[in-house]
Protein backbone atom coordinates (compact mmCIF):
# COMPACT_ATOMS: atom_id res chain seq x y z
CA UNK A 1 0.00 0.00 0.00
CA UNK A 2 1.50 3.37 -0.58
CA UNK A 3 1.99 5.57 1.85
CA UNK A 4 0.06 9.25 1.62
CA UNK A 5 2.04 12.47 2.56
CA UNK A 6 -0.15 14.85 3.43
CA UNK A 7 0.67 19.06 2.51
CA UNK A 8 -1.17 21.62 3.67
CA UNK A 9 -0.57 25.46 3.33
CA UNK A 10 1.55 25.58 6.86
CA UNK A 11 3.56 22.67 5.67
CA UNK A 12 7.43 23.51 5.20
CA UNK A 13 8.31 22.41 1.48
CA UNK A 14 12.35 21.60 3.20
CA UNK A 15 10.21 19.07 5.55
CA UNK A 16 7.63 17.34 3.08
CA UNK A 17 10.89 17.32 0.80
CA UNK A 18 12.60 15.09 3.43
CA UNK A 19 9.65 12.83 3.85
CA UNK A 20 9.37 12.35 0.08
CA UNK A 21 13.03 11.31 -0.05
CA UNK A 22 13.03 9.24 2.72
CA UNK A 23 10.28 7.01 0.91
CA UNK A 24 11.51 7.04 -2.14
CA UNK A 25 14.84 6.11 -1.47
CA UNK A 26 13.14 3.01 0.00
CA UNK A 27 9.73 2.76 -2.89
CA UNK A 28 9.15 2.98 -6.48
CA UNK A 29 6.45 5.33 -5.86
CA UNK A 30 3.92 7.40 -3.31
CA UNK A 31 1.45 9.64 -3.11
CA UNK A 32 0.98 12.86 -2.07
CA UNK A 33 -2.34 14.90 -1.22
CA UNK A 34 -2.90 19.04 -1.12
CA UNK A 35 -5.91 20.85 -0.89
CA UNK A 36 -5.77 24.93 -1.72
CA UNK A 37 -3.44 26.77 -3.69
CA UNK A 38 -1.22 27.18 -1.06
CA UNK A 39 -1.12 23.19 -0.42
CA UNK A 40 -0.60 22.60 -3.79
CA UNK A 41 2.29 25.20 -4.33
CA UNK A 42 4.47 23.72 -1.09
CA UNK A 43 3.63 20.31 -2.49
CA UNK A 44 5.49 21.19 -6.07
CA UNK A 45 8.45 22.93 -4.18
CA UNK A 46 8.86 19.81 -1.91
CA UNK A 47 9.31 17.84 -4.90
CA UNK A 48 11.60 20.12 -6.27
CA UNK A 49 13.55 20.16 -3.13
CA UNK A 50 13.86 16.34 -2.90
CA UNK A 51 14.86 15.78 -6.35
CA UNK A 52 18.30 17.79 -5.45
CA UNK A 53 17.90 15.78 -2.05
CA UNK A 54 18.20 12.29 -4.39
CA UNK A 55 20.83 13.08 -6.68
CA UNK A 56 23.91 11.87 -4.73
CA UNK A 57 21.51 8.55 -4.75
CA UNK A 58 21.00 8.61 -7.70
CA UNK A 59 17.20 8.56 -8.03
CA UNK A 60 15.14 11.60 -9.93
CA UNK A 61 11.57 12.07 -9.81
CA UNK A 62 8.46 12.25 -11.76
CA UNK A 63 5.25 13.37 -11.02
CA UNK A 64 1.12 12.67 -11.65
CA UNK A 65 -1.12 14.82 -10.30
CA UNK A 66 -5.39 14.48 -10.46
CA UNK A 67 -8.11 15.57 -8.66
CA UNK A 68 -9.61 13.50 -5.73
CA UNK A 69 -12.85 14.09 -3.76
CA UNK A 70 -12.31 14.33 -0.38
CA UNK A 71 -14.27 14.96 2.80
CA UNK A 72 -13.17 17.39 5.66
CA UNK A 73 -15.68 17.84 9.00
CA UNK A 74 -18.49 16.40 6.66
CA UNK A 75 -17.65 19.34 3.54
CA UNK A 76 -16.90 17.47 0.23
CA UNK A 77 -13.43 19.21 -0.87
CA UNK A 78 -11.67 18.54 -4.09
CA UNK A 79 -8.08 17.57 -3.61
CA UNK A 80 -5.20 17.64 -5.79
CA UNK A 81 -3.42 13.83 -5.28
CA UNK A 82 -0.53 13.62 -6.70
CA UNK A 83 1.79 10.16 -7.46
CA UNK A 84 5.14 10.41 -6.95
CA UNK A 85 7.38 8.13 -9.37
CA UNK A 86 11.06 7.07 -10.08
CA UNK A 87 12.05 8.78 -12.98
CA UNK A 88 12.64 5.96 -15.68
CA UNK A 89 16.04 5.66 -17.56
CA UNK A 90 13.55 6.00 -20.73
CA UNK A 91 12.87 9.40 -19.93
CA UNK A 92 16.41 10.98 -19.77
CA UNK A 93 16.15 11.48 -23.81
CA UNK A 94 12.84 10.79 -24.71
CA UNK A 95 13.22 12.93 -27.94
CA UNK A 96 17.08 11.23 -28.50
CA UNK A 97 18.42 14.47 -27.18
CA UNK A 98 20.94 13.38 -24.10
CA UNK A 99 20.73 15.96 -20.98
CA UNK A 100 23.12 17.64 -19.66
CA UNK A 101 22.88 19.75 -16.06
CA UNK A 102 24.38 22.70 -15.40
CA UNK A 103 28.34 21.06 -14.81
CA UNK A 104 28.25 19.13 -17.89
CA UNK A 105 27.47 15.69 -16.11
CA UNK A 106 25.02 13.50 -17.62
CA UNK A 107 22.43 12.18 -14.39
CA UNK A 108 18.87 11.82 -13.56
CA UNK A 109 18.52 15.19 -12.32
CA UNK A 110 19.51 16.77 -16.13
CA UNK A 111 17.63 19.25 -17.70
CA UNK A 112 16.52 18.10 -20.86
CA UNK A 113 15.98 22.20 -21.57
CA UNK A 114 19.16 23.05 -20.39
CA UNK A 115 20.28 21.26 -23.65
CA UNK A 116 17.51 22.13 -25.89
CA UNK A 117 17.73 25.72 -25.07
CA UNK B 1 13.54 23.74 -29.06
CA UNK B 2 10.85 23.13 -25.92
CA UNK B 3 8.24 25.62 -25.95
CA UNK B 4 7.97 27.75 -22.75
CA UNK B 5 3.69 28.26 -21.51
CA UNK B 6 3.54 30.61 -19.29
CA UNK B 7 1.06 30.15 -16.38
CA UNK B 8 0.19 32.91 -14.16
CA UNK B 9 -2.20 33.34 -11.00
CA UNK B 10 -5.14 34.17 -14.03
CA UNK B 11 -4.56 31.81 -16.32
CA UNK B 12 -7.32 29.64 -16.58
CA UNK B 13 -6.89 25.81 -15.83
CA UNK B 14 -8.73 24.41 -18.63
CA UNK B 15 -6.88 27.35 -20.71
CA UNK B 16 -3.49 26.20 -19.74
CA UNK B 17 -4.86 22.34 -20.20
CA UNK B 18 -6.13 22.63 -23.82
CA UNK B 19 -2.82 24.02 -24.77
CA UNK B 20 -0.52 21.52 -23.06
CA UNK B 21 -2.72 18.73 -24.36
CA UNK B 22 -2.48 20.61 -28.00
CA UNK B 23 0.87 20.46 -27.60
CA UNK B 24 1.72 17.08 -26.28
CA UNK B 25 -0.31 15.28 -28.98
CA UNK B 26 2.30 16.59 -31.37
CA UNK B 27 5.90 16.65 -29.18
CA UNK B 28 7.23 14.28 -26.26
CA UNK B 29 8.15 16.97 -23.90
CA UNK B 30 7.23 20.98 -22.78
CA UNK B 31 7.98 23.05 -21.02
CA UNK B 32 5.69 25.30 -18.53
CA UNK B 33 6.75 28.29 -15.67
CA UNK B 34 4.68 29.83 -12.82
CA UNK B 35 5.58 32.53 -10.69
CA UNK B 36 3.89 32.49 -7.30
CA UNK B 37 1.97 30.04 -5.59
CA UNK B 38 -1.49 30.86 -7.46
CA UNK B 39 0.07 30.22 -10.33
CA UNK B 40 1.72 27.23 -9.53
CA UNK B 41 -1.79 26.04 -8.62
CA UNK B 42 -3.77 27.06 -11.56
CA UNK B 43 -0.05 24.68 -13.56
CA UNK B 44 -0.97 21.57 -11.58
CA UNK B 45 -4.67 21.60 -12.07
CA UNK B 46 -3.89 22.26 -15.86
CA UNK B 47 -1.72 19.31 -15.92
CA UNK B 48 -4.59 17.10 -14.15
CA UNK B 49 -6.99 18.70 -16.58
CA UNK B 50 -4.79 17.81 -19.62
CA UNK B 51 -4.10 14.25 -18.55
CA UNK B 52 -8.03 14.01 -18.84
CA UNK B 53 -8.20 15.52 -22.64
CA UNK B 54 -5.64 13.27 -23.47
CA UNK B 55 -7.05 10.31 -22.35
CA UNK B 56 -8.80 9.12 -25.69
CA UNK B 57 -5.55 9.84 -27.64
CA UNK B 58 -3.97 7.70 -25.38
CA UNK B 59 -1.61 10.08 -24.46
CA UNK B 60 -0.71 10.40 -20.41
CA UNK B 61 1.55 12.77 -18.85
CA UNK B 62 4.18 13.12 -16.17
CA UNK B 63 5.99 16.44 -14.65
CA UNK B 64 9.48 16.93 -13.03
CA UNK B 65 9.26 20.61 -11.48
CA UNK B 66 12.08 22.18 -10.95
CA UNK B 67 13.44 26.05 -9.74
CA UNK B 68 14.89 28.34 -11.92
CA UNK B 69 15.73 32.07 -11.28
CA UNK B 70 14.25 34.69 -13.54
CA UNK B 71 14.35 38.45 -14.46
CA UNK B 72 10.93 40.38 -14.27
CA UNK B 73 11.08 44.06 -14.67
CA UNK B 74 14.42 43.94 -13.18
CA UNK B 75 13.99 41.74 -10.46
CA UNK B 76 14.94 38.33 -9.69
CA UNK B 77 12.36 35.72 -8.79
CA UNK B 78 12.67 32.57 -8.73
CA UNK B 79 10.00 30.21 -10.73
CA UNK B 80 8.81 26.72 -10.46
CA UNK B 81 9.63 24.85 -14.16
CA UNK B 82 7.77 22.43 -14.71
CA UNK B 83 8.34 19.56 -17.80
CA UNK B 84 5.95 17.74 -18.99
CA UNK B 85 6.15 14.68 -20.74
CA UNK B 86 4.49 11.57 -22.30
CA UNK B 87 4.25 9.18 -19.44
CA UNK B 88 6.81 6.08 -20.37
CA UNK B 89 5.14 2.83 -20.53
CA UNK B 90 7.44 1.73 -17.80
CA UNK B 91 5.53 3.66 -15.45
CA UNK B 92 2.54 1.67 -15.55
CA UNK B 93 3.26 -1.09 -13.63
CA UNK B 94 6.70 0.07 -12.14
CA UNK B 95 6.03 -1.58 -9.06
CA UNK B 96 4.81 -4.94 -10.73
CA UNK B 97 1.02 -4.40 -10.17
CA UNK B 98 -1.13 -3.71 -12.99
CA UNK B 99 -2.98 -0.55 -12.59
CA UNK B 100 -6.63 0.00 -12.98
CA UNK B 101 -8.88 3.00 -13.63
CA UNK B 102 -12.81 4.01 -12.11
CA UNK B 103 -14.40 1.33 -14.86
CA UNK B 104 -11.94 -2.22 -14.46
CA UNK B 105 -10.15 -0.58 -17.61
CA UNK B 106 -6.02 -0.70 -17.66
CA UNK B 107 -5.31 2.26 -19.25
CA UNK B 108 -2.54 5.10 -19.18
CA UNK B 109 -4.55 7.03 -16.72
CA UNK B 110 -5.02 4.33 -14.89
CA UNK B 111 -4.61 5.42 -10.76
CA UNK B 112 -1.75 2.97 -8.77
CA UNK B 113 -3.67 4.19 -5.70
CA UNK B 114 -6.88 2.63 -6.52
CA UNK B 115 -5.53 -0.55 -7.29
CA UNK B 116 -2.97 -0.67 -4.39
CA UNK B 117 -5.47 1.31 -1.78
Amino acid sequence: MAELIRVSAQSRSTAVAGAIAGVMREQEQTEMQAIGASAVNQAIKAVAIARGYLEQDGIDLVIAPMFTEVEIEGNERTAVRITIYRRPQSLLNSNGVYTRNGNGHVNGNSVPSLVLA
